[in-house]
């Protein structure tokens, strides 16, 4: 990076049209590929154009989803994955999404410091924050995911907060979605509410050298007996694994990616890795629709905020469901 | 309620139209309430009638909600508020939401029972859990509270697990707020990822007697120093207040409901409680035209699947947002 906004050709980004930086990224500059990402993260005009160079590029990174509560030790965790991936796949991409305030700022990047510590130095690390509203998240991630795929990073690792359905569905849009789990606090019956039961391609009980290991172990393996799809996961027809791994000492983190690996292995064999993908891309199409509709929505509904039906239903003479079948069949039919 | 199906006057409820069973509900007939909530739940076609004779009574009742996540005592706290109402508000209504699975519908039914040991006779306790998709869930919640505040419940007391998305905004469409804590696990931080932070009009601090309630206490207050309204909520321009109990043995019951009193009185006076019902109804109109146009969307996806703009994204010859572009503006244009 120079002092002067330019390269290290001496060319000014900015002065550049997208398909040049383009380029450049996959030259592999990362002040290129920097500028890609912050494009797609705002929706920049520039974005579609990307999107579209990228999509024809992309499709060969295994994207591994990672969530589990705050405390969890997913980070530490993603970190070790990143250092035993070291060797092996130099050129990993890790993005953590955080869904929250600047808050939580710090504890990100003591992370990401620690992380960059033991990573290849060709990994990309990069932390997304939600700003302002989840659904640009849901929406930018996918775009970030194809940009980083199409610049050959491979694995692709999206660390999330399992807390809110948006990180829940952003992990769950991956080739292999890993749920960790901890001892304490009832994690098996929360994952299960959280949906994540159903998520998970692979359950970490993390902390495994804690009391209680053993009982998540038994409870997540109980669940998945009871499970509707009687601990078959429907996409594949796989029983999730579960790996014990204790992140602090490295203990289990070669195991989880064995489990990974096998997965991965899995799906490519029987298929389900183009069908996983191919339905990846068709939910990014429904959610474009439905944030752009959802817009429109907003702004009719802002509009007509003191008259017609809304008006109607203030003054209690018409009930809400009525008035919105009013409105979809006016303005949406 | 009789063998037969008929109610204590000899009516059989199923050959009544919806208004006749609001009829009866409205002279304290419990089966033909049972009945309505049951329309509502399932938006049959009898629904709207009944929203719309409902809509037309509304209004009078307080609306409270209580979440927090699981184990962190709200329903014995419920439990004890309802106690604690047995004489002043003997027309009580709690709605339990729970998102999840026949896994937990054993600790909701203990909790049931429990509470009705210790509640009025007069007090009305149904359960309501997610029948497949969590939308419909959103859906039907205020339909429901609707109708209760049409009978003349008051108050109407909803407690959600406050896990997921939808839980949260359900707790949040409440009058009055309540976000319970307890000490461990970082309960404050995860308050504040899951967004319960903004939304709380009073933090209720279960398990005071347990080391590290009052940490948690100043970690909430903390919070609320930061948060971006500076601790005052914008709604109400209040800074929610935090409450210490105890639950299993009753301590601080009588303080949370005075607080919750508090709030109530407080923005009945501002005019708040008109503007929160007004949006709340608003609200559900959004709901109700979004949860139709995204029938509208998937059957278009699903239709359009091998063809087309999809057909493109799949061969990686047009972006999923190009694709998006194209589909809104020809069909939602």
């Amino acid at each position: 990076m120079s002092l002067h906004g330019k390269n290290q050709r001496g060319q000014n980004l900015r002065e550049l049209s997208a398909e040049a930086i383009f380029s450049l990224a996959l030259d592999g500059e990362l002040r290129a590929l920097g500028r890609l990402i912050t494009f797609i993260e705002r929706d920049s005009d520039e974005a579609e154009v990307i999107s579209e160079l990228a999509h024809a590029r992309a499709g060969n990174a295994h994207v591994i989803g990672i969530t589990g509560a705050p405390g969890s030790g997913k980070s530490t965790l993603t970190g070790q994955l990143v250092a035993l991936l070291n060797q092996k796949h130099p050129r990993a991409a890790v993005l953590a999404v955080d869904p929250s305030s600047p808050l939580t700022g710090g504890a990100i990047l003591g992370d990401r410091v620690r992380m960059e510590d033991v990573a290849s130095p060709e990994t990309f690390i990069r932390s997304m924050a939600t700003r302002g509203h989840q659904g640009g998240l849901a929406l930018a991630v996918p775009g970030v995911v194809r940009v980083l795929d199409a610049m050959g990073y491979n694995p692709i690792i999206i660390e999330t907060v399992g807390v809110g359905q948006v990180e829940v569905d952003i992990a769950g849009t991956a080739d292999t979605t890993v749920v960790v789990a901890t001892p304490g606090m009832g994690d098996a019956v929360q994952a299960n509410k959280a949906g994540l039961l159903e998520l998970a391609d692979l359950f970490v009980v993390n902390k495994a050298d804690r009391p209680g290991a053993n009982d998540v172990r038994r409870d997540l393996d109980h669940m998945l007996d009871l499970s509707h799809t009687t601990g078959q996961d429907q996409r594949t027809g796989m029983r999730p694994e579960i790996v014990m791994t204790a992140a602090l000492t490295g203990q289990g983190a070669a195991d989880m990616w064995a489990a990974i690996e096998r997965h991965r292995d899995a799906i490519t064999a029987n298929g389900q890795i183009d069908e996983r993908r191919a339905s990846r891309d068709l939910e990014e199409v429904r959610n474009r629709v439905m944030a752009v509709i959802e817009r429109r929505v907003d702004d009719l509904l802002s509009e007509h905020g003191t008259t017609g039906a809304l008006k109607a239903v203030r003054d209690r003479e018409m009930a809400p469901s009525v008035a919105a079948r009013e409105i979809t069949n006016t303005r949406f039919g």
